[in-house]
């Protein structure tokens, strides 16, 4: 049975972190949830938008295959960039999607965590006076809707580089949204916060780049793993990045690599033609 | 209000070709399904796998935007790769997922028709002998489901290359499903049959190149727009790879393919703000 994880939240639950910059994870263990039925993970695992790229889902993944060997694990990717809470609000379609896609999933595994990420799109107007109000409807509501009354919910931290951005004036009120997400993890069942302590982004300011993708996963992991807030840096988890490339690949891994490059155009018939045969031997 | 089409069926709806062959459809009015909302489309359309590529839809959707001007139509991907009519059983993950998909986007959008291109994985052991009564099924349950008895289902052949190609021998039945997948169109109302004459495959010999997938939606329109067989090329479809780029781009069009290079991590800072005040000017 496949141990599942919904993926909701904004941008940065999405993924936007350069594949260039860090180590492919591929691992038959871990899992995605395509059209209802379980693939093997590659990245980019969300798909909200043509530019999705690297989140935390894959080293919290990998992170949890280490402790879990043999195990299968499952990821249900529902996050959409730019999203308000309001845009997450329980009668809209951002909630019903995931909660149909979470339904589907728990027909084949047993849902076992929801990694949340979101606030970017809350840090002006005030908006953080009602975050705690708001994000409570939509918990209780993921809760009750999934009959998983108990199940734990790892709330990352925003950024603190956020205000630092070329556009970082949109984002004024990321320390008071911060502030919302830390005590609302105190303050309710089964609920726990990811420090983004020292986390950097791309370019753009606003998106975790890869690097820290790698590391903000490890911490998700160890706050689910422990059931404890991460308030500071995991230990060893500037290796991040070489979370599962430590490891032989099997033999359904490489192919599942090389039909990726063949099937995407990256290499000539030959050269895959020369390559199955070596997996083969 | 969206006019939206439902996309089933296996890895040629879902699309391989590459997109390096083609010229990028980019064109505001034509939104694809994401998390249940509409986004403006940008190919991949679909991604049940990592290397998905182009497909039939975008070309259909630019042909539909030529006869409606100002209307808005919307895409909702659920094809799969490799998928068996069995793997759309009504009572499987796929047929569910698209069910609930087509329902989400239907609370935003008139659901006009649905494009089905599967049946490489029944040309063998027989299977096209039961082709037109599994299907039957399904059809009858797309309907049923989406309270939509009358919707136009738009059924595409399999290219007769596939036979020849390096992996030819998995697929000699092809032009028995050919005979199913014609006669089905003809026995059934609202049914129409697209001829996949003359169409060719990438180096692989399974899956429709760009330039010919850009063919294919055209011959899709042609159908869903005169509801009629296609049974021959269409008149000047040889140009079908430029369907779209004949028109200026709109701001919000030049913003949208900024954007994907930039959170892409393809252009530079400097360059992005640099390329914003050019069409902000």
């Amino acid at each position: 049975m496949i141990h599942s994880f919904l993926l909701v939240g904004q941008s940065n639950m999405a993924g936007r972190g350069f594949f260039k910059d860090v180590p492919m994870i591929c691992n038959e263990h871990i899992k995605v949830l395509r059209n209802g039925r379980w693939q093997i993970m590659m990245e980019p695992i969300h798909y909200d938008r043509p530019y999705a790229g690297i989140g935390p889902a894959a080293s919290f993944a990998a992170a949890w295959c280490k402790k879990n060997e043999n195990e299968e694990i499952g990821l249900i990717p529902c996050a959409d960039g730019g999203t308000s809470l309001d845009d997450w609000s329980v009668d809209g379609p951002l909630f019903k999607h995931a909660i149909l896609q979470a339904k589907l999933a728990k027909q084949s595994s047993k849902l076992e965590g929801i990694l949340w990420h979101q606030g970017e799109s809350d840090t002006n107007s005030e908006n953080y006076k009602l975050y705690n109000e708001k994000f409570s409807k939509i918990v209780e509501a993921f809760r009750k809707e999934l009959d998983e009354p108990d199940i734990p919910i790892i709330i990352g931290e925003i950024g603190d580089y956020l205000a630092s951005g070329f556009l970082g004036a949109y984002f004024p009120e990321y320390a008071e949204v911060n502030k919302e997400l830390l005590e609302f993890a105190k303050t309710n069942k089964n609920c726990y916060f990811v420090t983004a302590l020292g986390l950097t982004p791309n370019p753009d300011g606003i998106h975790l780049n890869s690097v820290s993708q790698r590391i903000f996963g490890l911490r998700y992991f160890e706050a689910y793993d422990k059931l404890q807030h991460i308030l500071k840096p995991v230990e060893g988890e500037e290796d991040a990045i070489n979370i599962d490339n430590k490891r032989t690949l099997t033999k359904n891994e490489k192919m599942t690599i090389l039909e990726n490059q063949f099937a995407g155009g990256h290499i000539s018939l030959k050269e895959y033609q020369l390559q199955i045969s070596k997996i083969n031997s």
